[in-house]
């Protein structure tokens, strides 16, 4: 069995390795930047702890999961043009570091160079694989598009809040998952099964990232806490709150959210009370945990010795800030 | 044999039964508009006159040959919001109807709803028309940064500027040919015949392209004669006439592309002036003809009877103007 170490390093040597077309160089500096900043590597990693799962040799799955990593990369840097974000992971977005024609044209190639990962599947099963990413890929578009329309939206539901994290952030995790399995070489319904544990995952996933952007530690999560009060940006705790809050509360929230002029402090030390009051990040962390623990029973129901299980559970465990 | 409009209705069929992920309809507005208005649809053309060159049936190449189109729209959509072009086709352009965000979403999805329409390329041959198409794609972004890089170069020559509209329109006609030919069951020696076909025959369009931005019938080109010497676009014939001119003509040359402020009437007839001086209408188009004339002894070399190439014989005619 790899541990996640170990895959990080085999994700990490296959990015360094992938081949460009190097006719117009300006062309591949930002996606070779992009690439070079780190990040987790989440998707390749779960992609090719899934396919560990069902077999010893997971060479066949590198590439492939290298694809998930530069799709992903490709949406950071077209999202960060969509969002005016300036700073990714501590450093300038591509738009911000070149332009945004720069940023365009380079996001745009790297869909390309991801479908080149996927035509490097095996052949008796790269159309599997491929649908399977093509089918996530449009859904990623679409959770952009419901994300934008939400942030114009006056009310959104938390029900519409979890689709749409559902469509940008899980089903990726999920095609990730189900992906590495089918290069292992499992059955349909081992298949299906490692696409639910990565949607669950997903989902555990983005509810705690939009918990950390308030209750976690600013010196692990590397961002200013608050950002997401401060920017108005729909999260779960808003949505919920908004949902749950008495007619005093939803008033203090909407005006908190429709000040033009404020200190950031005095209104993140506002909403957090008010969220306090409503109990918030417990629920919050409850469904989280509802999902993790979905995950982690998916993961049972699997016909698979446990001790090939401890990897994906542990990364499960670690995304929730748990120890397994 | 189909006919050039028979193929053409085939294709638009094909593109009002493309299948949307509807959860986000904002996100297909933007798609259906730009597919809807039209153009030659010259690529799914071809590559469906290249596939009928070698089988009667073509139906199986209908949806790749789509992807074409839809691949070709989705650069449209890009390369519009980089030249901030406001119309397209005497209508606006994405970015303009709806904005720029929008515009670098909706382009989005239509990668992927291309790479959808290769994956139902009949499985025997899917994964070698994917290769050729995704080849293509990336080609057609390195060209689009040599655009973006010539335009701020202060000497380009006709080899990098053929070059470059080699990529950035070029390959992609070749591919069109090539993988219609695949899919119509040709051999490896005639794929690559074919991609020689559509790639001479791309240089060929190019160079007319730009020779109709001048000399041109505007009742029939649909925009203004002389917009590429109005805005300083660098085009076949200007790189050519940089190289061949004399001291004094390349001085005025320069001089009229760095006015500031003019009155476009007097530039472009100034420019047109110098043009002629240096015979550069005769030289751009006998280039074109040499392309087309090489596309002829292309298809000439093809072991297939006389009758079945003339829809590919015509379409190469009338692309330079000429009857065939």
């Amino acid at each position: 069995m790899y541990t996640q170490a170990e895959l990080k390093k085999l994700v990490n040597k296959a990015i360094l390795n992938l081949s460009y077309n190097e006719e117009a160089e300006k062309l591949n500096d930002p996606v070779k930047y992009i690439l070079s900043i780190g990040g987790k590597r989440l998707r390749p990693v779960l992609a090719l702890m899934a396919c560990n799962l069902f077999n010893d040799k997971i060479d066949d799955a590198v590439i492939p999961a290298t694809g998930l990593e530069v799709f992903h990369n490709f949406t950071l840097v077209h999202d960060d043009i969509m969002d005016h974000a300036p700073v990714r992971r501590n450093l300038p977005t591509v738009h911000s570091k070149w332009n945004l024609n720069q940023a365009v044209l380079s996001g745009d190639v790297m869909a390309f160079i991801a479908n080149e990962c996927f035509l490097q599947t095996p052949a008796h099963c790269m159309s599997k694989v491929f649908r399977v990413f093509n089918k996530a890929a449009i859904e990623v578009c679409v959770g952009q598009q419901l994300d934008i329309d939400f942030e114009k939206a006056a009310i959104v539901s938390h029900e519409e809040y979890l689709r749409m994290i559902e469509l940008k952030t899980a089903v990726l995790l999920a095609a990730s998952a189900k992906i590495g399995a089918i290069i292992g070489g499992c059955d349909d319904r081992e298949a299906d099964l490692l696409y639910e544990f990565g949607r669950n995952l997903g989902l555990a996933f983005q509810i705690q990232d939009d918990l950390l952007d308030i209750y976690g530690d600013v010196k692990v999560f590397g961002k200013i806490l608050g950002g997401d009060i401060i920017s108005n940006k729909k999260t779960y705790l808003l949505v919920k709150a908004l949902e749950i809050a008495s007619v005093e509360q939803a008033k203090q929230l909407h005006k908190q959210f429709a000040l033009k002029e404020f200190d950031p402090e005095i209104k993140v030390k506002t909403v957090v009370e008010l969220y306090n009051q409503m109990n918030i990040k417990n629920i919050s962390e409850n469904l989280a945990n509802n999902y993790i623990n979905t995950a982690f029973s998916l993961l049972d129901n699997l016909g698979v010795i446990n001790e090939r299980k401890t990897e994906l559970a542990d990364i499960a465990s670690s995304l929730i800030g748990r120890d397994n």
